[in-house]
């Protein structure tokens, strides 16, 4: 298992030794560690939809991974080229419909059919293998991107620093040591001492089951805490600075990211706490103008309606679930790259 | 059961046979409709501990009934006055203990205490009549003041407005129709159409267990959010205010209520939409100068830490669990009191 702070500080994806993904069961932890094997188009469709995998640089990966190993796959079974091209492309059209917020999903798809698109006359062989080595060069960029927000954000935290943070844009949710969290990985590997706050992050927990799980497994120090509970955290002075991930940057520098971001940034803002938005310039959009033109993916009310099978609300009343907001780039104090960290508003300087 | 717009819109406090307090176990909706009857002083003050009875209000007259029961219990087991006086004495005690944030619990038994101390020379069964009188007497002036806030606030309401609230300041958390609800039941008793948004209200849920439960006994729409969604939510543009109890109101105007309230506050702010605080005058507390000087009660870990059985996260994680926070008067549109509605730098004329 890789060790050096570029790479993930825990295996959490893999290759089934069929051309299928494997990856760790994020709706299972932290209770259980359990690994899919997605052997199929429809089954890493299923998991990214089911969040099984999460984390927009995850998602854009594990995608990939399924392009190419969709062509392994017809290849293997003898398909002409042509057959593995329409595959790999009936692949990407499906995979890319799965999620509609995250920007790497068609960013990492974009560049799957860039080799597709410059495939004519290779045999059905040597495309599959021209995607496969695709798709672990996003996986080995994704890792440098990482490390280098890492190294970036690393100049903003001191020994002994708190970093206070909301959902989960650590190493689950990259192929790296995570966007949010890279910081303080690297921190943590500089010999600094460090602390995280951990926002629980409802719906679906990922603040109090993958960073807090992601954190305890590092050994880093974790504080749980619930959503509503962060303006108050943020006044008590100790903290350093907030640091989230983000699925989607528009042109003028409003980022959305996990439901809940706004609202803790409107509360950093008051605390005066800086908020820092980690995130690859693959993250970037800039045919988006401004948060406003972002597509905020709804869903289903069960997340909020239960919880372990447990109902926490009358059925008769209605539910509003929003996967993300958007945070306007007034309350974000800089945007940290894998080229550096920029104001939001400078943010179109770095076109991935 | 009474039905008129002064009285509760259902039962869920009354008297046991043998002075104890009859009350709807809170813990367990909205899964189940289950009665507690708290038959001694002890079961009492583990039930506003643990929450089977809350909600600052009603935490106050349960306490004071509690009082009234163990001086009714003591004289009809034929106790001196004396000893009826030290019973109650020491239940009071005992009560006040129980929760430190809501100013209601020493307020209502500082009413029993005063009663206690003008009881010189009056016989036991006396003694134990007043005190079950003034509890009662507190019951009444609560449903008073509730409907009287309900007046008041009806004028911010207007047909087809509609209300976000954070926990459950309803008819649940008091004996009448509640606080931040009560203009809710008034608009709907003048014919309003009304829709309620209620944060779900992490750790304990009582927006979503209790809040919503009321709403869809009463036939009031009602749509439930995680409070991570509230800052997105107020940015859509329909809400007509935000409306939410209060545990404690500092003579300056801050604001202690429940944990969230802070940032639910600063999301109106920025959406633009006021935010009124419902209360009694007897939340009011003038020895206290601001919300810096508020205790905030510190709750057990395992209430973030696990749900209904389930661990949500590490064991090995920290987790911090305040009940309450402190609003500044700043981020308060208004104060809605059973005499009118005051700015918060305005509420110290009211003192109860």
């Amino acid at each position: 298992m890789p060790t050096s702070p570029t790479d993930s500080p825990f295996a959490h994806l893999g290759w089934t030794p069929t051309h299928g993904v494997r990856a760790l069961d994020q709706t299972r932890l932290p209770a259980e560690e359990v690994w899919c094997d997605l052997e199929s188009v429809e089954a890493i469709a299923g998991a990214i939809c089911s969040l099984v995998v999460r984390g927009a640089p995850l998602i854009g990966l594990v995608a990939a991974m399924g392009v190419a190993g969709e062509a392994l796959r017809l290849a293997a079974a003898g398909a002409t080229s042509d057959a593995v091209h329409a595959g790999a492309v009936a692949a990407a059209d499906r995979l890319v419909a799965t999620r509609p917020t995250a920007v790497n999903l068609p960013w990492a798809l974009g560049c799957m059919r860039r080799v597709l698109d410059a495939s004519a006359g290779i045999s059905a062989d040597q495309l599959a293998d021209a995607l496969r080595a695709e798709a672990q060069r996003l996986w080995d960029d994704d890792r440098r991107m990482c490390a280098a927000i890492g190294r970036h954000g690393l100049a903003l935290l001191h020994d002994g620093a708190v970093v206070h943070t909301h959902c989960n844009a650590g190493a689950l949710a990259t192929g790296g040591i995570g966007t949010a969290l890279a910081p303080v990985y690297a921190a943590q590997s500089a010999g600094l001492r460090i602390r995280v706050i951990a926002d629980e992050t409802r719906p679906l927990l990922q603040g109090s089951r993958l960073t807090a799980w992601e954190m305890v497994r590092a050994g880093i120090p974790v504080e749980v805490i619930a959503d509503s509970m962060a303006a108050s955290r943020l006044q008590r002075g100790d903290v350093t600075c907030v640091s989230v991930g983000a699925d989607r940057i528009a042109a003028n520098g409003d980022v959305a990211n996990k439901i809940g971001t706004f609202g803790l940034a409107l509360a950093a803002h008051a605390a005066g706490v800086p908020l820092y938005v980690a995130a690859p310039t693959s993250t970037l959009d800039l045919a988006t103008p401004s948060g406003a033109e972002i597509v905020i993916e709804a869903r289903h009310a069960d997340e909020v309606r239960q919880l372990a099978g447990r109902l926490l609300t009358p059925a008769r009343a209605d539910v509003w679930n929003p996967a993300f907001d958007v945070t306007p780039a007034a309350l974000i104090a800089g945007i940290i790259t894998d080229r550096g960290i920029v104001a939001p508003s400078g943010i179109h300087a770095f076109d991935a």
